[in-house]
């Protein structure tokens, strides 16, 4: 398996670049049965889709998916489910004053380096507009999972710079548009980010993603534990640059007899660890964090390289987010439930005789 | 590929329980060639071993590693490599106390609830002595990436507790059983352990592992980014709660035009990206760190379950590590070392005839 | 990796129903730098394409392929491939007469009991319809296999019902619509297939495929041998009921003395091994023949069972192939190209450094 | 994952050279749960074992299979199963006869070729005696097959030479050293192997393996269909050179009318289809063959060349099977087993909570 596909076997491949024909995505090993249509990917590809609001980039792409395969009367089938986005926002403008140029903090130098040629419209591959391929396979799988096992999986922003939420309600999330879960900070947000975008700067942020009513034993040890899934695919979202499950970065300083989670027949009395102990799932939510650079495209004016190894500045002009945590909400749903969904179907092809006289406990 | 195994082109797969015969691992996919002899993973193996100084714990295992093929006249031909460490220090002690109870922290309890059956003694599978194996593997990998690339791994303990290394002397980290590199701090690290002990509690770390000499171009977008592959090895050590790469989470409160790593045909200015741009290694040292939790073997007593769903309480005994992060250090180079290997062979598989003109830049 | 993709550095997936909107491909992996467009593609499709002769079946196709990513400026960039063909000859008709009739000799009634539904139109995924994107993912890999190393992959009808080839002509194979390399016996042919579609019933077939110039040293013992991974990728075309390398079944009555390829400075005295030795290629032509049953689309009634377990009868009237092994040829050269465009690719991530001091030998 | 793994859910992975220090062997996957211990694999690696009369090789390895791990208190536990075998017989014989030289009809020379290296003592790693770990993993999966479906699978040898067997009596496969079927012919082969074993050349043999009880369901299409899968696991026996799926070769005459299975509420009325329709399992009886080239380790001299490229004479001495067929019953039972084990496990990963109203018919 090559590096455009994920999981193992619940598959997601993808293809397409920012500016070429067309967006598109197989996943092989979806359960038969699951009643789905393009509306059931639609939402959560609005939700990441371009345009929406002033604090995102002015990109308009409708981002219409199509189903092309795997799909019969309204059921999946069992085979290899196709989607299709067709790009139609392809402006033909000229890019030949970037062609040869080197973004800093971008991937211009790293693809060049590693394949000698590149698509160098917006980014081509490297671009984050490849993830509304990742959202729309992720609306599969949540959806299959809540049927099937009522899991619930949801995201927000966090931080954005430095405006932390410091109350998290879930019914505040979907009603901004910075899917940000205190509202007492709304207009602290919005200041900031008007005066960002008048800087011509760009700001990193957080993005916590929380899973309930995972089913205990998911995870599979010792390489591909959970936490680690988890792990590989939250860093392989574009701009991430660290990853947390549960306390995180705070067990550095914790002691023992603080962190470890007290349990009791009635349930477990915290939740330091996530949801995950020893890579498996314990029944608790499961919760991730992720911090966001800033995206790299901004008009500051920056020193840089051409291809050919000469000097040169760069500033970025056009469409693109101050913030792209913003827009990673959806994205790290989706990736939290390709992981769960994969590894939920490799738990059952290995433990589907297990009856654990144990009880299973959850929350106090 | 089940969870046992890591790696597409290098494969490493382990067993071995903690009280079971035997720990083995296969590595499938070494280049033919590498002069190996059990000396050059022995180092290591010493590194990570129980018993070396009074801060890790007192179980005593040579650990001593042999080779079974794949191995011949003193080369590695090609084919797979079988390593086997028998466990010797298998204490015939009675277990009944443990054996109907999950000690909170642990796996105890999700391995029960996954498999229905776990092998109690030490913890079986999901106790860190399986780790010996994987640090056997990454001598193979360390020896031939630094043979063949002069590539260079060197992990060191970031921060204990309250502790943080200022100053990093990688001369200075193997000076000392912390393998932390600011000597001045050695002193207080001292006494912290010492009064930690008396507790009977434990306290979390952070290890910051460094690759220099990296080529630029590995890693597989879009969901084998180097960074992913780099947080999912990591992230699958014991303990691990999370994993950042280059400035990790400062990045949620940085501006674009900071964090940027501006670049010209003398080199990067800067690597706050930690050497990994798009998911492409670009030349500069690869940075990660990680987050270890304490132990939860702690002789403070804490409120538990047993199998049977009856409320006890726990209390551990024995031999264990007041701070599991300082073993994870060669432990970390070994994942870092895997990760690199088998993207190098990845990487070469698709690549091997691109010559870009454009120059390789290092740091400034 | 579930079951829709084929390799493992140089990765096919599929996707699409014969009766659905399109079918589609993406093959991850390739290398960066080949000059592609549709027209590569286009000739072998035509090969394989329904309604090219009168012996194939009447459906009319134009199996126009689409690429939509990964080629950039004519070139591939070493990013993931899609590649779509519409279907446009959906005739809307009335398939309730077969909707819960299994065909026997069909897929209808395992599909069925693995998946619990299925597309009953025109067989669905299991419509030999979906081999028109293998073929086009082929003629990439033999477009680079020849560029590259000079590979050439030919296949051919070498026995119809009871008429064999006695001459291979490689000149012969493209003139004629059965890709039979032996002139002689066409006139033999027309007249069989007359007779036997006047009679309403099908005839199986045998095809040969060889490569020439294929590199010393490709296949992975001890699973993934070449000649495993050929039969693999053979035995998974529609119809197909066996696959011989080399002398294939004759060697069940040979001798050692007589099927041993003897072997000199100045090359290999025969071939019986058709080209692999301990699963690796010897640099020898790679040959090896496939076995196609008669469809069991025939007009000749046949007692079959429902979806809801009653007797039936069944009589397949409407489009269909009397011999599918005619246009099985294109398919087998393409699944050949596919195994060893991966295998190169494997190879090279390996042994990268090999340069054994043995002289290549050829054939004498 | 390499080539010395076999599965994706149920995962072999061997290692080991015919002369080295052991042989080993890691199954990730088994459910757990499942009673096992080393006598459940002795029996099979018993009668794989060579020495065991006077038509196989006399090398004498008692192959005492020792489990490491994965297996607590006489039942698996889900984790990696450990298993090892320590070569005994390794005679301190000198090689520096066959060091340079490359016997023909074996992979000495394509090993050089491929890893510029090999270990030449008794063919290294392209010996069968891998296969004896193929054989221990393949153990455990019939055990769980057996217990958890009723699957029994049985190999036999069904033809030595010119000597077909013309009566299958499963009752007379153990009571033979041939393992052949038919007792009528046993004078025959007697003979046969006698006159054979003073010419000091070797025989071909075609092999037959039956699964009964098989599931309906099984197999992963469109790439890994049931039958690619067998393909791939027996014609990655050593000296494999055909595979045949129920009629095989035979269909190439075969017309559509004659080959389908017809079926109806009773039952299946024919398994030409050798239980395979459309890639998966139809439950009635799996049949495959396969054609076992004449070993060409023979006393009969030969034209070969040196590792220099110089011509040389090659006559191989020592023990050596006259008919390497006869062995591979075991093995092929194994591969078989490995195979439907690991698609059982595939199969219930997406299907579990498929139920088919249909009914599941058998053979009348």
């Amino acid at each position: 398996m090559s590096g455009n596909s994920i999981g193992q076997n619940f598959v997601v491949t993808t293809f397409g670049e920012s500016h070429g024909v067309a967006l598109g995505c197989i996943i092989d090993g979806c359960p038969p049965g699951v009643e789905l249509s393009e509306a059931d990917m639609q939402h959560d590809l609005d939700r990441r889709r371009p345009g929406t609001s002033r604090y995102t980039t002015a990109r308009r792409e409708p981002d219409e998916v199509r189903i092309l395969s795997g799909v019969f009367e309204g059921q999946t089938t069992g085979t290899s489910i196709g989607l299709l986005i067709e790009n139609t926002d392809q402006r033909s403008k000229d890019y030949s004053n970037i062609k040869d140029l080197f973004r800093p903090g971008h991937a211009d130098y790293t693809y060049q380096q590693k394949y000698g040629v590149r698509d160098y419209r917006g980014g081509g591959r490297s671009s984050a507009r490849e993830t509304a391929m990742r959202v729309a396979a992720g609306a599969v799988a949540k959806k299959y999972l809540k049927q099937v096992h009522g899991v619930e999986i949801n995201a927000y922003l966090s931080q954005l710079g430095p405006i932390k939420a410091e109350a998290v309600d879930f019914e505040e999330i979907e009603k901004n548009a910075f899917f940000f879960p205190d509202a007492s900070k709304l207009d602290a947000l919005d200041e900031y980010m008007r005066d960002l975008k008048k800087s011509g700067d760009s700001i990193g942020a957080k993005v916590t993603v929380v899973a309930t009513g995972v089913p205990v034993g998911l995870g599979e040890p010792v390489f591909d534990r959970l936490d680690a899934e988890v792990a590989h695919a939250l860093m392989g979202i574009n701009a991430v640059k660290g990853v947390e499950i549960g306390d995180g970065f705070e067990v550095v300083n914790q002691k023992g007899s603080e962190h470890r989670d007290l349990m009791s027949p009635e349930g477990f009395a915290s939740n330091h660890a996530g949801g995950i102990l020893g890579g498996i799932s314990s029944g608790q939510p499961i919760v991730a964090h992720i911090a966001m650079k800033p995206t790299s495209s901004i008009s500051v004016p920056g020193e840089s390289m051409t291809a050919q190894g000469d000097s040169a500045e760069v500033v970025t002009k056009g469409r693109h987010d101050p913030c792209v945590g913003i827009r990673a909400v959806p994205i790290a749903e989706a990736m939290l439930a390709i992981v769960l969904m994969d590894h939920l179907l490799r738990h059952r092809a290995q433990n589907m005789e297990v009856n654990s006289s144990t009880p299973v406990i959850g929350m106090r």
